[in-house]
Formats: structure tokens, sequence, C-alpha cells
């Protein structure tokens, strides 16, 4: 008989989650460890993950026979060598190329499928979420970072080297643009992600006197603006409405590369959707060829946000 | 027997080359007609087309037994449909949609496969030239235009719709950009085709009184600037050195979409190779992330120029 459930694995900064998911992608069973209390040692981790594993499949009344394969996202993850290297996010991974895939196998003793956790959203947008039936779409991941995964003919884009669509260091402000985590300037995540727009929020307090509630705060973060946006704070909207334009200009560079049917977003971030389609929309047709104008559409993510990771990553598996 | 021969047909606005190909890529036999002497008759101009494809085959001493297909590259051509829509230096098709290869496949009684000219140059450089063993890679035409073709996999990235590849209308200056000819502002095109150097030019002499012999002349080309360059005049230099940087950076935002292994020039303007190569691949790796930097090739086509377009399309008949 086939073997009727996948692992999906998500492997955060702070905690790594998984699920066993059946061909419907309800998740049968679920299971999380910390990810940050191993150091510099990968094989603990690693380790962990396994048993983590080995718990949830139980919990599910299933065994490792009953497995197709195990699907991972985790940042900087490699499909092509089953590689995580050089995570700035996962102490383990930060300064050393771990065989994540291959090690994560042999302890499990199930085929292991890797990818970062963008081009799993992907994959699973694809198999369980609002890209069904798209063979050609971009997702783009708005959290702490903007991440994106490519689609074309139903493939995900791996590129030469595995570490293709990497949207959210495209440059969207080319003069004077601010310093990115990656060490270059003017980027989309530097602008567009949950960070990005607390950074141009104390930008704009430092340069304007208009009074908002974000003005109290020590820390801003996007859920603040969100939350003052909705109670009408001006300041907030018209951060939405400008962080929504510049993603609007880079979606339409993006459509000229891969004349995708759709953007699909998700993340925190993407929540902000009652404030940041309208200008994403307009700015997107405004910068494209007339071929495109009105034709691509921005839709949101339709995975349960709780669910949304681990269904990702465990849509990989089904390829193995 | 297998049919051992194909025909590439190259279609410009002022005129349309055919050339009948054999496996390896030699050229047996050539034609020309004007493209342009049909006004807005799209059936005349495929009936002397059919014609001339006739004659080029009895020229090669073959009959249409002996061709597998005819690769047809025209400005924006679609692969899906087989139409030539909205093609503004086309006037048999600059209002209409043209069934092009439905039409002179039943002309012709040989299959017919079409696609834009980058498109059709991108697959001839795999099949003929500098990207012979590439899998993934990004052609960029420089021509009266900027055209794009882009790989991946091996195959022609063509999106939801057939259109996909129009880098030359991705934004490189998103403040204050100069009109492109496709109504949008700030794209590749406008400034690093070789009309956008010549526009650069006369921009860049209005603005200073720098002496060169360019101010002489009463209408700029690229050609101009390229002969007062290999002269050493520093103001031509600076063209070809600001023309470079933006399409460096430009390059850097296509790597991050599709991680190819190299990028491919082809076109007029690329045989400034002399001057654009040095500022073009410093600007692309100062904007790539640190996985790409120096690991992404820029090579130039080898395909003979008076052979290249017709090479191009014919090499997409070979997959008919």
């Amino acid at each position: 008989m086939a073997k009727q459930y996948v692992v999906g694995i998500d492997i955060g900064g702070q905690t790594s989650k998984l699920g066993v998911v059946d061909a419907r992608g309800d998740v049968l069973a679920q299971n999380v460890i910390r990810t940050d209390t191993f150091g510099t040692d990968a094989d603990a981790y690693i380790a962990a993950l396994a048993e983590a594993v080995k718990t949830c499949i139980a919990a599910a009344n299933l065994t490792t026979e009953d497995i197709r394969g195990i699907g991972v996202g985790a940042p900087n993850g490699n499909y092509y060598t089953g590689v995580v290297a050089f995570a700035p996010n996962l102490a383990w991974a930060a300064t050393q190329a771990v065989p994540l895939a291959e090690k994560l196998s042999a302890a499990c003793g199930v085929p292991v499928s890797l990818t970062n956790d963008a081009n799993a959203a992907a994959v699973g947008e694809m198999a369980y979420g609002a890209a069904r039936g798209m063979k050609n779409f971009i997702m783009i991941t708005l959290g702490t970072g903007v991440g994106s995964g490519i689609v074309v003919d139903g493939k995900v884009l791996y590129g030469h080297d595995g570490f293709a669509g990497e949207l959210g260091h495209t440059c969207v402000v080319r003069h004077n643009g601010r310093t990115c985590g990656c060490g270059k300037t003017g980027c989309l995540e530097a602008y567009c992600s949950a960070i990005g727009i607390a950074r141009t929020a104390r930008e704009w307090l430092a340069a304007s006197g208009q009074p908002t509630p974000l003005r109290e705060l020590q820390n801003i973060t996007s859920k603040d603006i969100y939350d003052a946006a909705q109670q009408g704070d001006n300041f907030s909207l018209r951060l939405f409405e400008y962080t929504g334009t510049l993603l609007g200009q880079s979606f339409a560079d993006f459509v000229a590369f891969s004349a995708p049917e759709a953007i699909v977003l998700f993340g925190g971030l993407a929540r902000a959707k009652e404030f940041l389609y309208e200008p994403m929309k307009r700015a997107m047709d405004e910068n494209l060829l007339k071929i495109w104008k009105g034709k691509v559409k921005i839709v949101f993510s339709e995975l349960k946000e709780s669910d949304a990771a681990i269904l990702g990553a465990s849509a990989l598996a089904w390829e193995l």
C-alpha cells in the first residue's frame, strides 16, 4: 500500500514546529522543540529533532513505515544539496554548512527533502492554499524579513545553485537606500518587512512632528502600527500606504520577469491586508506594461496561520 | 528517415531574414524579404514570407519534406498562441493580433513555432553559442531596445501568458526616470539600449560643457559613441561607464530572481564589450548577495552576428 502520510518541519530561529499531515492537508499530530538551546552543536539539534519526529508519528498512531517522507523548510535551506548553511538566526548553522537532510534522514529512516521557508510556503500554497490550480505564481512572505518562492510551470524555481528567489534582496530604493541586514542597501526587505516598516516609522517620527500614538512607544513594532492604523491614526495609515507602494513597484518588476498569474502574500505583515492591498495593487498596475495591467492578481494565503508553515514543508515530501 | 533540417526566420521592423539550418548550426541557404512594404495587410506579408521560405528551401536543394519545422522570432511573438500582436514596429501587426504561426504553417505545410526575438536568441545561444551546456542563464539583447530571454532548467521561461522575460521594462531609475517607448518611466531600455545611451549623451551634452567630438554631430548614435570611446574620448568613456553600471545593477536583481549561471549579452550595443564589461561586472558584484558575489558570469554571444538571429529562431524548430 502506498504510504499515505508525510511529516512537515518548519525550522525557525526560536522553535522548530513539526506535524504529521495526510493527503488532504489535515494535520494529524503536532510537536515543537526549541531550536536555540543547542548552541553550535548541530548534531545535538538533529538528534532532538529526530526524537520529536518519532514522538509525533507515534502520537498520530502511525509508524515510520507509514511515512512517505519528511519535508523541511529552513532559513538558507538548499534544495539541491540538502544543506543549511550560514543562516544568521540558527546558531548551529550560522558559521558552518550542516547536511541536515542527510543526517535527519539517517536518524529517522525516512527520505528528507529540504528547502528554504519561503519556497516551502509556495509549495504549501500550491498544494493546499490560495495557489491551488496555479502553475505560475510568486509567493512573497512578509515576516521579520521578506522571502520569496517562485513557481514556474508548477515547479519551484531553484536556479543554477538552488538559491533562486531572493526577491527580498532586490533593490527598491536605489539612491540613499537604507542598509539591509544582508549588508547591501535599498533592499525590499529593509523597507517592507515587519522590521522595515518599524524602521520607516522611527525615521518619520524623527523627521516630522505629526502627532501619532506611536510617539509614546519605546519600541515600535509592526503590530503597533497596525493597531494604530485600525484606530484611524493617519501617520500609521501613511506608513502602510508607503510600504504598500514600494511592494507594488517591486511586484511590477517581478511580473516582467516571470509573468505569473498571481502574487501570493503570506506572513505577519500580510495580515495588514486591509491597509496594504490598495496601494500595492495601484503601484503594481501603474508600473506594469500594458499587456499585464489589471490582469495580475494579488492574493493572500488561505492557510490557517498556525498550520501553514508545517503544511508548506510537508507538501515538499509528496514529491519524494 | 528523420527530418534533418529546420528553417529559422527573424522578423525585424524593416527586413525578415530566413535561412535553412542543419543540426550542426550551419546555414545552408539564406533569403530576405522586406517586412515594411505590406502596410497593414498581414496576409500579403505572410504569403510573401511563405514564398521566400519555399525559395530558400529549394536553394538548399531540399524540399519541404526534409524540413522538420520553422522557428520564428518576432517582436511580441507569443509562444503559447503563435500570435504576433500589437508590435509597434510591424505595421501589419501594430493594431491587430495576427495568428502568424498558424497561417505560415498552412501556407508552407510545415509546423511553425513562434516566440519573441530575445527568447529566440536565448534558444540559439543554448543550442549553438555561448550558453551551450548551460541550463540556467539570462539572455539580454542590447539593440534598439533591451530584450531578454530567461532560461530555467534548460527551458525558456514563458510564464502564465507566454510574455515572461520583459526585463528591458523593469525599473532601473526609480525617481525622475526618463520616459520609455512603452509609456512607463525609468525602464532599463530607456537607458541601456542603443537609443538609450544616445539619449544619455544628448542629456549630458546639454548639461555640461565638457569637450567631446560628439558635440559636432547632428544625430548621435551608439556607434558614434563607440567610435569616440575608441579614440579615447573621455565623455564617451563615461557614457559607457554609466550605462554599464546601470546594467550591472539590474543584473544583480535578475540574479536574485532566477540564480542563473551566467548573463549572456547579444546585440549591437554588446559589441562595446571592451567598455561595458568592467562597470557591468563591478556594479553587478557590488549589488549581489554574498552567496553569488564573484560567481555569476557575464558572457558575450558567440554566434556570428549575421547568422545569429536566424540560428536562434531555427533552434526553436528542433523542439517541434
